[in-house]
């Protein structure tokens, strides 16, 4: 049988889901893609660290190992932060390795520019993973609503802003206590800033702004507000009147400007955002035709994460099968 | 530009949106294809009725007049009934169109023949549109989630009924009342049995087995309730205890056995379909990597079936580009 060679930059959380969901799924990516798919090399930070890594997986600190990897096809990136992941996805990409990549800061800032280059060297990116994690907003826009004008935008991007808010309200505590367990559980980094400022938000929709119009609007001029300024108080009155903080990212157009925010909004039971709880995320797309569709499901985490990856990859070499297939 | 020909087959509710729809969308459909869609011919049941049609659009009650015309490459059926349907599109399918059909009843009982037979004639099928109207629960599952085993599928799939128990909910009102006012909302059929017993979350369900499984279960196993029998006081005193009756549609599979159930279930504020109200419908899909993933939206009108059936189209186009492309 064909293999399909591939290596994963990054062995965290994501990286390790990913690894162990190749190879649970390798049933089902033989059956579609009438190849196995091959970890040849992870690449890693700290070579001290035991990891469960088969013994043919090359296991190295130094990327460049990883692009001399013999026939390498592509590259799964699952590093945190903007550097160096966008020099290592330029430089597999000019090796005419096709990228997936889950990093949503370096994807906001330079998606455009590796998609131009995607396109020069003939190769594919898949990005589902930086939105949402395993709700698969950005290819049912992409490839579902295709016809349909989007003409809005509203969305709960960010599960530990979600999970702060609904523990709030029901356990009435006020936010430092609350983000302290949610700290506990995993789910809010130690520095907490990324998720509770709004930033990890903003980067999404910037991301969701490209693929909807082609563009972003200035980053100055998009208002960014996180949640670490509600009071208990706030959100206990609001509750008495039925009323729930959500911290809404939204974006529309109006004429040829892009309209962005990012921040805590009052919703009542009619706001389709009303009902989400916890950690999950959503995103409601008011379309032209199919009118408004709301789509839920885990914003985050190892194997939902793995999952919008693994189905990006899926998608790719079906596209270059089908394309092998008539040549 | 390129020409791509059409026909719909009925102009009811649905025919008369997609026609509208068609043309309302015709510079995105354009810059996706390419080509200019033109809706060379519409079969209509009843000669007298006064239409608004472009003037070079062959109307008849013929279906070989549609048939005949000259380059005709795709058929759009929405006509209600499993009768002439079925005999309609295999005839389109032996002429070479591909056929894009809303008909639930009838998709539920030949869509693996006419999948079947479209494989043969080298045409593609579109049925997003059978199943929760303009929700793309179809290609959610056959495109996004392919790696992922789909677990379980839990859904709302008849707007009709979900409309009728959220009224008797919120306005303390008996079965027959409701009933009468979505009768005069347009909301349910003059003979709503179809819809209150069941049968057509049960035809939509099976449309999904075959999807899941590729095989529907033996229809006289599989236990379809409606919600006629449901009183208002057993609405209010689930109420009295934060708890709804759904009508719910499920499906999995245990081993080689596929079980389903169609029937109305008491929720709690913990399922994920507790908050789904009025005539929406939603899908809530358990899969093993992605985790519980809820898709929701409008399950039925005309522009959300529209929607369901031109993206369809566009899919079907898109490919054939890329094959034409290649070649």
């Amino acid at each position: 049988m064909t293999v399909i060679k591939v290596a994963l930059l990054g062995f965290g959380t994501v990286g390790e889901g990913l690894y162990e969901s190749i190879n649970s799924h390798q049933q089902q990516l033989q059956a579609l893609l009438g190849a196995e798919v091959h970890i040849a090399g992870v690449l890693i930070q700290d070579s001290e660290k035991q990891r469960r890594l088969a013994e043919d997986v090359l296991v190295t600190t130094n990327f460049n190992d990883i692009l001399n990897i013999p026939d390498l096809q592509v590259v799964f990136e699952a590093i945190v932060g903007e550097d160096p992941s966008y020099e290592y996805l330029s430089k597999a990409i000019e090796r005419g390795c096709d990228i997936i990549t889950a990093n949503k800061v370096m994807f906001a800032k330079h998606g455009e520019e590796l998609l131009r280059k995607a396109r020069e060297y003939n190769v594919s990116i898949g990005y589902e993973a930086t939105v949402a994690g395993g709700v698969p907003v950005i290819r049912t826009i992409a490839q579902l609503l295709q016809v349909n004008r989007v003409e809005k935008i509203q969305a709960i991007l960010n599960g530990t802003s979600n999970f702060i808010l609904t523990e709030m309200r029901k356990n009435e505590l006020p936010f430092e206590t609350v983000l302290k367990s949610a700290q506990d559980l995993g789910y809010a980094e130690a520095d907490p800033s990324n998720d509770v400022e709004g930033f990890d938000a903003f980067y999404k929709l910037m991301i969701l702004s490209n693929l909807l119009f082609g563009k972003q609007p200035d980053w100055h001029e998009v208002k960014v507000e996180g949640i670490s300024e509600i009071s208990n108080h706030q959100i206990q009155s609001a509750h008495q009147k039925n009323e729930r903080y959500k911290h809404i990212a939204e974006i529309k157009k109006d004429g040829d400007q892009i309209i962005a925010s990012v921040g805590p909004a009052l919703t009542n039971e009619d706001h389709p955002l009303y009902n989400i709880e916890g950690v999950d995320n959503a995103i409601v797309i008011k379309a032209s035709l199919a009118g408004t569709i709301a789509i839920q499901g885990p914003g985050a985490g190892s194997y939902p994460t793995a999952s919008a990856m693994i189905e990006d990859f899926a998608h790719i070499f079906q596209n270059k099968k089908a394309a092998y297939a008539l040549t």
